[in-house]
């Protein structure tokens, strides 16, 4: 029986010049980069080795990527976006994300990212981790 | 009673280096931009004046947008985008993308992208203008 | 007579996946993104208003960029960007920079970015507002 | 006694939306992704095989790079960007760029690029492969 509600990770950056189009908010595919560095901070804060993964021939493949956008986000805006483990499987992983202006509380976008493991070598898929798969559990909803 | 099947629009384009990350394939937000050009080429190829667009304080926000990854595509190779339109209504239009790699043929990559029409000004939607509905329903399956 | 040594402004972050490239180090155009980045938080630390400054219509043109490559900067690699006055003029500011690991304390990268002030409307550069002159004066060698 | 005046290479391409920042103008770090773009097109002209390249495990780290702005490039504008060979030495060449609007001719920016040839295993520079080396001389002023 799960009484325990599942931890989220949140993580806050500035909106930089660059990450700005022409129509003077964020280029809508900097979502994706968002959401990746909050995934990248996320494996930092459980302890991940990045280089021992690296050093294995392993990497983590996109599979999936979604994004609602419902407010824009400008220069020098403050972002808040969290993560939550939404899917836990042998091979894959979907973290779901949610980005809000850390000032007004809005919510700017939201959005998934299904991950797999994979062996550079030979391309394949393999099972995550079982030291990933533990440390991932208590984001699970 | 519709006959015609609809038109596509196909646009080619070589993978560049700044394209790629460390996994030496192309980083997964990219295929958002190779979308969007794929949409801007088809906008130039219909026609679309742009600068009259953009004088009238018109753009094209971005309400949602998917990617399933397929394969890879790596440094140097030529992509080929189709661009369908998958739906088309009275504020929005959700544009069908397939990436393949054009020597292979193998299916890289499919996505959408749903656009509205907004005032920068106000902020708001408004109806997509007539010649542009018009140009699209080609396009439409 | 100065006796007061310049002061630095220096700012640390993390390489993301997304600013490597098949080579897998970071891609050499994202060194001028890392400068601005500095110079954005170096803004920040000065308590410059850049809402205000945008509503007025200004904005930073560059006017000349240079970058001089030492070693490479891999994905995770914890980044110091050093920032100096390098010059400063009626109508331009150049700014120095050097990255260096900041775990290694190697240094990766120095390099320059001349900026002007310009009015948005007018295209042309106008003097430096006295407010920003008078913060920079301390960080000028 | 030479009397052949140098080559040069020309590409020309559409400022993308993506481009573009909140100034709604090209971002300064982009004409460097302009140039590698060009220097690319550049190869693929010469008849130069990457992947053959890429096999051997070498690569071309950038050593210094510069750009001076002149005027702003905007969405939709057809730029030219054309390529000299400056400078040939034997482990390094020095590419200079001139990036114009095609339709108005006016220079944009200008700039430069050095490159070596590096052993991705050792890290260490190497002389420029020979075939390559008389396939960039007619471009050398």
């Amino acid at each position: 029986m799960k009484n325990v509600p599942p931890q989220t990770f949140k993580t806050a950056f500035r909106i930089l010049w660059v990450d700005t189009d022409a129509a003077q908010v964020v280029h809508f595919s900097n979502y994706f980069r968002f959401f990746e560095r909050a995934e990248e901070e996320f494996y930092r804060y459980l302890g991940f080795d990045f280089g021992d993964f690296g050093r294995k021939g392993l990497w983590f493949p996109r599979v999936e990527v979604f994004c609602r956008y419902k407010k824009p986000a400008r220069f020098n805006d403050l972002i808040e976006v969290e993560l939550t483990v939404e899917e836990l499987r042998e091979k894959s992983v979907r973290y779901g994300f949610k980005v809000a202006n850390k000032e007004s509380r809005d919510v700017l976008a939201n959005g998934y990212l299904v991950a797999v493991v994979a062996d550079r070598q030979t391309g394949k898929s393999v099972p995550i981790p079982v030291d990933i798969v533990e440390k991932l559990k208590p984001f699970h909803k």
